[in-house]
């Protein structure tokens, strides 16, 4: 008879859940497209819902669509809480968010079939438009089930076509009646993949999530003078291009004078109008600023948007910037953070911390209760596209840590639910 | 009674015509929208047509679609050919090319009132896709005129949607009986703005035109690895935006270096996917560099050549380059850019010389022929724009400027017919 400790998952069942899901939305290339409250999006709801009700959980949606099953049932204490998102991007791959969602079912079925009794309830969970490729900003059904964000704020952000939040979820049937923000768990974990290449490069398989780098997206426009590339002398441009190229090498040294963790990514550039014998009238461009530490992301913000003005005032260029999204740094509990190393030691998996460098729905949770993660690697460090890829030995490996971790969670003392602090709001201007 | 020398011009009716003609394709906006051969191009081709068959021209049309007015009307001997070109780009403005077409027809006008005989006959012309806006190449119909492409390979010129040249000449009955390349004028002088800042900021009123800059169009691609901004740490990124920030950086360097008339322009970047959170895959970007010494040109192209490399491997990014166009530098005759100072002084105007940085029909004949340009300024430098804009006082005084320099030709002893020189195709690859 199986105990806390030599409980493990049944594999073969992850698997054929992760296929089964994998199914819905099928891009044919090994990805998966199931943007946030399209009808893929709720034939995905409807099956993950459908082995919830199976496993005899007490399903219930809140307002935010975001949808929760308890075990057992009837219970009423705070549940430890596994889950994460099966919204995708639009090139979307099969373990990205699914794989926490299903390991949350495994984790149920299997405490089910081992006759034991947990300390708390467990409950799985999947959180609306975690990806955000659909309505800005991401991470939404988490943000707005902690109180981030108000309900009516939340139902009333459009797509790109002006469908809005509020009308997609009650389309979909998924516009559920648990008013928000709702109750904080006793605990939350989500496993999810790493999506990027750390984990493999150092050859370990279990990652403790030691907390999510704070992110800073700022626009930068710059608008200088459109004029012909032939007969405009040099001494005579205001070439928001060169402003532009300027920025991005400053961008990358500023990376490498921080060093890690910073990272600082130049992704898009536009440039009006963007022909080739034209100098540019105007360029927009976005700069990534990530970092687990707030005072050295402040530090780099300041220092980019003082390289940035020189630059511009230097070709003569005016510069406008508009933050898209700001997040401090959000550090998990560590008592959660040790027990992913302690439980991946006592089953004989490599495990090393590392902060996350992409948003997660348990930066939310970390607001209310103790909150962290487990990641497992990502072949290539490929995410967001067909290719994703983790090996099935490091998924299984990653959902008996899970596991093993709310095992423990169900039996430890922890802090009752938190205030909300009073910084939780987001800045999305 | 006029002579030669007191000849003038009828301001009044330069404008009226210029007025009448921007009224076909009116943006509204002070603009003109007559892509070649659309319905619009084909309404402004018959609109200066009727003009010319009412001063008694005879109208030849050719094969790629160029329309040359001769007068007098049964004149044999080679003439002395004014013109330009009646297309437009998309936000085109209102003097780019139909000054030159219509100052001849002012000129001829003018000719016939004074009851003045010429020594030659006169000619005006306007040239098909000299904007290369819809077909490319640039200057298309008189680059065909003058034996630098086959009219074979012009007819078979597709637009973005698949519409050919030749189709679009039949269909809008441009496609004349005039077997191409054709006869060669005695000698061939275009006035046009300068679509450039350089007399404007000098205070001159005429520019005499010594050459057409050397083009040297060449794009980019650079490929690296998609990754996300927030997992990938600098140290394993191959970002072609920071080399495609470089290039731009040493593209600029690269002109200050060489110093005047040498110029350098990256107007296009494109970035895949070109998103704030993902380290761009793929960079494509063009350089255009343009010079009057080929030997300088050559150079350019080699150092901005070695640059690319030096960056490209230096973050593990491939770099591929393809050339986009390349011509050579163009010297105007001696004799035409000499006339076109003496008229000027002799009119009483200001004039300098400068060379074109833009390219003109003018280059064309340049290959055949003694030929010139007269260039009036351009406020702002500003062209290829609905604001595009030149002072009344100016666009007369090119006019006289252009009748003046016609009329010596006439009478001056000119070379034969040249032949075409080996290397007169363009390189369009």
């Amino acid at each position: 008879m199986s105990t806390a400790t030599t409980l493990r998952v049944d594999g073969d069942r992850l698997m054929w859940r992760l296929d089964a899901l994998a199914a819905v939305g099928d891009t044919g290339d090994g990805g998966v497209c199931r943007l946030a409250l399209t009808d893929a999006d709720r034939e995905g709801r409807d099956l993950v819902t459908s082995w919830m009700r199976e496993l005899g959980c007490r399903v219930e949606i809140d307002a935010i669509g975001n949808v929760v099953g308890t075990w057992p049932a009837t219970a009423t204490e705070p549940p430890v809480m596994m889950g994460s998102h099966i919204d995708t991007v639009r090139t979307g791959g099969r373990f990205d968010g699914n794989l926490g969602v299903l390991a949350g079912l495994e984790i149920i079925e299997t405490v089910q079939e081992s006759g034991l009794t947990t300390g708390r309830p467990l409950a799985v969970a999947f959180f609306t438009d975690e990806e955000g490729s659909r309505f800005a900003p991401d991470m939404l059904g988490s943000l707005v089930r902690v109180g981030g964000m108000t309900l009516e704020e939340a139902l009333d952000i459009e797509d790109a076509r002006g469908a809005t939040v509020g009308d997609e979820l009650s389309r979909i049937g998924y516009a559920g009646p648990v008013p928000l923000p709702a109750a904080a768990p006793a605990a939350f974990v989500e496993l999810h993949v790493e999506q990027g290449p750390v984990l493999e490069r150092q050859g370990v398989t279990i990652g403790s999530v030691t907390g999510v780098q704070g992110i800073s997206w700022t626009e930068w426009t710059l608008t200088g003078q459109s004029n012909h590339a032939g007969t405009t002398p040099m001494s005579m441009r205001h070439d928001p291009a060169v402003v532009a190229a300027g920025m991005v090498i400053a961008v990358r040294q500023l990376a490498h004078e921080l060093g890690d963790p910073q990272v600082a990514t130049v992704g898009r550039i536009d440039l009006h109008p963007n022909l080739v014998n034209v100098v540019a009238g105007r360029a927009v461009l976005t700069v990534d600023l990530r970092n687990t530490d707030e005072t050295v992301l402040l530090a780099a913000e300041a220092r980019m948007a003082a390289a940035i003005m020189d630059l511009a005032e230097a070709e003569g260029v005016a510069a406008v910037s508009r933050s898209l999204a700001r997040f401090e740094p959000v550090t998990f509990s560590e008592l959660v953070a040790g027990l992913v190393e302690s439980s991946a030691t006592a089953l004989g998996h490599s495990v090393c911390r590392l902060p996350s460098g992409a948003g997660h729905d348990a930066q939310m949770f970390a607001r209310v209760c103790p909150s962290g993660m487990v990641f497992v690697p990502s072949i290539g460090g490929i995410s967001h596209n067909p290719a994703e890829l983790t090996d099935r030995h490091d998924l299984v490996a990653g959902c008996d840590v899970l596991l093993s971790v709310v095992m423990a969670l169900c039996e430890t003392e922890l802090p009752g639910p938190w205030d909300s602090p009073a910084d939780l709001a987001m800045v999305t201007p």
